[in-house]
């Protein structure tokens, strides 16, 4: 091994992946990178400045042996066929027991069938869910890791060099085999579109119900941010509303166009929900939001054609308070529905994850990083297989204090026709889960009736069928 | 030919295959089932009596050879493998130009799949959603074919002759090519879903906030079922009400454990319209309660430790006034969002379906059929090419009348903790789609700020990057 090997590979030198390896770098750690685009890879060594600790190169071959063995690869491509093609590009080159990282929102059954490919060509292969962003990918992202335990304590030290660190506590963990890592991915990024359109409906209520201008909405962010709310999207919330407008008068916020985009995590976080049987609406209706959002011309059509009822005022301060409760209360729903799938996908797919240890790593540097998850993963510590938030005893009475404004606020939206989809769901799910009895009784009577489905008696064990209306 | 060579095939003859078969005969054609299990077979040849018409066998060699060809042979068996294995079974054992019709629940891309498979081996194929249970099956189903137009013909009159009559038309239509008629039916039973899970809703509220007696619940489901909401599913739950328990006292509907089963297709249809990017929440929530339901002693647990408000009481008359109005356009929603993900998967998958013979194969036969569903017909009569029915004139006054009793309905359960999830996802869509302006834009801003995804702006054309905060 020659001493100027580099300690760390990382294919993909977008705004991410450049962050990364800077980061790397600023950690004692010398770092390599590879794209296939001069222009990335020069950006990179202009940012990176000495030379002994960053460099890069176009070519794959003087990529790959630049790296001290066994090599650390990580990608930070977009999902899908790029990876299966970095991987082929690389795998001739690599030694037995060099570990290839994907560092991107990879799908987690391809990421199950990369790792069984390459185990049988020798090389360790597993994914890493990174979030951050860009800015965290700089400073300190959080990192999901999962596959092999072995071959993660060869990465361990530069992952927890260049994680967040939350009182000290890197964000990183090992999480479990096979996909696990790329799955609590995904499920991060499944609650945090039920976050962000919870924002964006609080935003909605505060200024047509309340008349909160862009400046008293920064304040009222500010201030729930330096509270119980506390948290990385209420922070930058609170900013956007103070954004000047670069090409023109006024605030940015205002001038952006109302259709939300998507790259998949949240839809698959609720399509494989529902493949495991476990409710998410919170997530299910952030989805649904981003789609409806993007039918812009029909939405415009349909307003044309339906009259709204008036929004009933509500004084500034009852209606900061309100939301305040209603939307701590729906962010504690939001990460119970997305925690609840963890535990039943761990069960599932036998990844063994320790929630209070995922709870943990996304305490700081993530995107969804709140005050909350400090508590949350203090009640899973508490409680080894807890399956549902709501059941921990630490969140009674957050949730039984807070729950009040989420009906009076569900209610005042129905009525002023506000669409506020993520709360009512949040509620309504909340109203399901505490109840001991559901009307679904009718249901299966009706299914029993037309499909002769039987069912089951609160009285008596058994399953029936009954001849209805005979 | 011989002249003994029967009209039609049926492998599978459980409670659907026996009365389809039946019906058949019934219809003027001879039909021959088949299956492995003596005792089904017994069982058809008893119930068929006249053996001139009806005959069966468990060996398939007997079954295919007693078919005149271009044999027509519809598999009723369940989704999945077996679909493959009794096909496979068939094969070797058909001539050119044979035809299997699909008649049970496969996944529609299991059906494109079979169809080029078997096309390959010079045999048609095709998919036949089939819905009006066990007594739709004996007395006229609705029929909803796809596939090959040709082969369709060859089908067609024992399907015309069997099928329920709307008016004396016959509940079936060639609906487009590959596919297109399990995607229909799947749609179909997505929709089902979420007419049964706002059917139970409302129950609930009747029950516990207006205090209706199953008798009075028996009434007022008559009684609506003899207005705008007449329906099969509002016709079944009327007697479902009236059913004593023939196991002890009461009613029975009262001792069925609240605990909701279901087979793949309301699911499917969730996972399929977040690929095509169409909001259908009153669907979606219709799987989440199911699966919620299911959680019942996690229920049980949280029912415990979490109080419940007091349920305000609501008089009678007015509570089935708001419910009757809430309801109704409810199910309007609802087969709007179902509707609208067959316009996309139209376009999507090249189905080339036209909605309002979807809608008129609909009137009758099938679990959905509704008095508003001949309306329905009309408005894509009317506008060929309507993408969302709240967008029909027809609708309009429909929608506009009975909304604020949703309003009403939901504002109502928000504050007495009743949940109502599929109505609040119905009202919630309705305010989000006829809304202009979503507060989306925020949430662009976020995925701007955090991840430099870009966004589009309301003043001018492009897409736009902020470094925000700087």
């Amino acid at each position: 091994m020659q001493e100027s090997k580099y300690d760390f590979g990382l294919v993909g030198l977008g705004v991410m992946g450049r962050n990364f390896i800077l980061n790397v770098a600023d950690n004692g750690f010398t770092a390599y990178g590879h794209d296939l685009d001069e222009e990335k890879v020069n950006a990179l060594k202009e940012e990176g400045g000495d030379l002994q600790k960053v460099d890069a190169s176009t070519e794959v071959n003087t990529f790959v042996q630049a790296l001290s063995t066994p090599r650390k690869i990580m990608l930070l491509v977009p999902a899908g066929k790029i990876v299966d093609a970095v991987i082929e590009g690389l795998l001739p080159l690599l030694d037995k027991d060099d570990i290839i990282i994907d560092g991107g929102n990879s799908f987690f059954t391809d990421t199950d069938r990369r790792e069984s490919y390459l185990q049988s060509k020798g090389i360790h292969f597993f994914g890493a869910g990174v979030s951050g962003g860009a800015k965290g990918a700089r400073r300190g992202p959080s990192i999901m890791p999962g596959g092999s335990r072995e071959a993660y304590k060869e990465v361990k030290p530069v992952f927890e060099a260049v994680a967040a660190k939350f009182k000290g506590e890197p964000c990183v963990a090992y999480l479990g085999p096979k996909s696990a890592g790329n799955y609590v991915k995904m499920v991060h990024n499944g609650i945090e579109y039920g976050l962000m359109q919870l924002t964006s409906e609080v935003y909605d209520f505060l200024h047509r119900a309340a008349g909160l201008s862009n400046d008293d909405l920064h304040d009222t962010f500010a201030q729930w941010n330096a509270g119980r709310l506390q948290s990385f999207l209420v922070e930058i919330t609170a900013e956007i509303f103070k954004q000047q407008d670069d090409q023109g008068e006024g605030r940015l916020v205002d001038k952006i166009l109302d259709k939300a985009k998507q790259k998949g995590t949240g839809k698959w976080t609720s399509q494989n929900a529902m493949d495991l049987g476990i409710p998410v609406p919170s997530i299910d209706i952030a989805v649904s939001m981003r789609e409806l959002s993007a039918l812009k011309e029909e939405r415009l059509k349909a307003d044309e054609i339906y009259s709204r009822p008036d929004i009933r005022k509500m004084d500034q301060e009852t209606a900061v308070k309100i939301a305040e409760e209603a939307l701590y209360f729906a962010f504690i729903i939001t990460y119970a529905q997305g925690l609840h799938q963890l535990s039943e996908a761990s069960d599932e797919y036998g990844y063994e994850l320790e929630l209070e240890t995922i709870a943990k790593i996304w305490r700081a540097g993530c995107i969804i990083r709140a005050a909350l998850l400090d508590d949350i993963s203090r009640a899973y510590d508490a409680e080894k297989g807890l399956t549902n938030l709501l059941l921990a005893p630490a969140f009674v009475d957050k949730v039984k204090s807070t729950v009040e404004s989420a009906r009076a606020l569900v209610s005042f939206a129905a009525g002023s026709g506000i669409p506020m989809p993520g709360l009512s769901n949040s509620l309504t799910y909340f109203d399901a889960y505490t109840s001991g009895r559901l009307p679904l009784n009718l249901i299966q009577a009706q299914r029993d009736h037309f499909g002769s489905h039987t069912y089951e008696r609160i009285d008596m064990e058994g399953i029936f069928h009954t001849e209805w209306g005979a």
